[in-house]
């Protein structure tokens, strides 16, 4: 195992590359915050690669989501980000997390789930409001399959009710969420580094 | 049974009367929305009485949830008001979804839940995001318990992420939202009439 | 206008075609209900079929969900069956959601979203628990989007806490579920035939 | 501050002392577990205090909460306890996630919010589905307002959809209920104890 911690975002974006997108905007900057507590970190726009639906680790041929996968496997920091639509998490978000469940029957050798030891972050952003909801249902998953969620373990964004702007097209970032984008890495960075070195026992 | 529709407003702030409530504001741009479509209303604020917990449609000596229930009873249309406390509808709201869920044990002569026929319209508020998330929890517990959700069966308002405002705090009502809070209001009155006119059968 | 309601269901499944479903046995059961009230139903496995990512009502070439959002402007009924995965709505009835969000902008000669005029039930089924709140996510963002939702305008079946069976697999549908399946689709049907007869008034 | 763990239980039944409770079986069944790893704990019913509505961390005259919240703020871990009510946490324990969101002003000399270094367990029980969800909105709440939550961070008991049954009901607690709860505590303990010896910085 490598030294240094790593950290992997997946970006949950309807659009593809090269599209701007605010959620990879945010999970940029999470990133960019991790990298100053010394996380190498890695950013994977979802819609860019084919994640078939199920709920097993490989979907067979043309499931993209093994690589995705791999790259998962070997990071200590899950930044998961995603947009607001219909007040939820995107649909990609949503497949994220169905083909992250496949890792509670993956289990290491003492028998703890693969994803036990890893850290996760939630970033939200959107036009509308949301942010709340989705992060409530990101970490619960996240949780269940084996994540741990530091203190103030997100970060979003949400326009005004009904006054639709994007992330990405704010003039600045406004301080409380820089801050809160800030805060959300150096606890993720922290806590990752207390389970790298020790690791949850095994029943 | 007076032919004129009537409409009772559950107000949820955490704050009793006289302190100034954003979801007492919202709620009464409901009804009055409502009275320009012939229907009369009513406004309670739940914190002003003592309502206890349970699931019954009385708790006993005390409980002044009976008083509200009655003119509940009497009501076509419910307009649930609530702000955003951590994401989440108040507790109050959650107590009076609570005590609703009763009502599906109390069935008229053919069987049919009390609630069947009258409509609820959901009203949020809140100085960060929560309004989609908290509406989906209240037209849920609202449809199971036998109320109908109109089209557009909400309205709301929430500030921008960590840039907390009250909506009573507001120079002017966006337009965004006052023309939602008149689409509601509106449907709610047309749907209230249909069901008035014709209940849903019995089994 | 033909005389007779249609319903269409879309059945959220994980899996295409030909794997058994429970999603769609329940939207199957759903459906037959409605029969018995004269309405005549249509049911796509969407796993069968290619809908993009996006929240337009046509993302271009390719894009398979405009032959199914013709069957559900043709439809008075949406019957939107899902599975339970992780605790949510599965990552396909997510992405019907954001695709039907786009009917907000396609409005009638008198300003009514495409969606005004039409019922909407849910039916969920799972291993696990979740229908409450995919019922609750589903209602909001069917409301929101112009749907009009009945008394008890959902059915579930969820099985024990983790003690994971499915639905397709229940030796009968039990007596509680075939109840409350059949009270859906009888107030769908009322519903759907005093709004057809009646419209919501337009601004 | 005393060498050993401390954990806090507040159960969040809307029944108070002494109606038996289901949340008050698996808060104990929590509790259990965690003394196995030399944590010491206590329960509060909070349904026999008086816990006013509001956003303070003292509502003046008569109210409860400052009693509770010394409990809180000596423990180490914090077991939310909660029955599921129309498909929600109980209003008691929106209440408790209302009162602690006032916690984040509360900071020590370095600024860290008086929750930071805590460890938050859910325990969810409930006639009907929820669990999921409930874990959800808890723990969005409780890591936003300090809280860590570990891997397996939740344990929950949930009927079959429609067939109604208590948890202190059961012949048997099933065994998978039983390993998650102690899992939950084994890991709530590992990650309490790494947080005592190194808490978060600030910033």
């Amino acid at each position: 195992m490598p030294s240094t911690l790593r950290a992997l975002a997946l970006v949950c974006s309807l659009k593809s590359s090269p599209d701007p997108s605010s959620s990879e905007l945010i999970a940029r900057q999470v990133l960019d915050n991790l990298a100053g507590h010394g996380v190498e970190g890695d950013s994977v726009r979802v819609a860019d690669h084919r994640v078939d639906p199920g709920v097993a680790v490989d979907m067979g041929e043309g499931d993209e989501w093994p690589r995705l996968r791999q790259k998962l496997v070997e990071a200590d920091i899950l930044v998961l980000a995603t947009p607001t639509w219909v007040g939820h998490m995107s649909s990609i978000a949503q497949r994220v997390l169905e083909r992250i469940n496949a890792e509670l029957s993956m289990t290491d050798q003492e028998g703890r789930p693969s994803m036990y030891g890893k850290v996760a972050v939630v970033a939200v952003v959107g036009n509308e409001d949301g942010a709340h909801k989705i992060v409530a249902d990101c970490v619960q998953a996240l949780s269940d399959t084996g994540f741990t969620i530091p203190a103030t373990g997100s970060t979003y964004w949400n326009s005004e009710a009904m006054k639709p702007r994007d992330y990405k097209d704010l003039a600045d970032t406004p301080e409380a969420v820089a801050s809160t984008t800030a805060t959300a890495a150096r606890n993720a960075a922290h806590l990752a580094k207390l389970l790298r070195a020790q690791q949850y026992p095994a029943s």
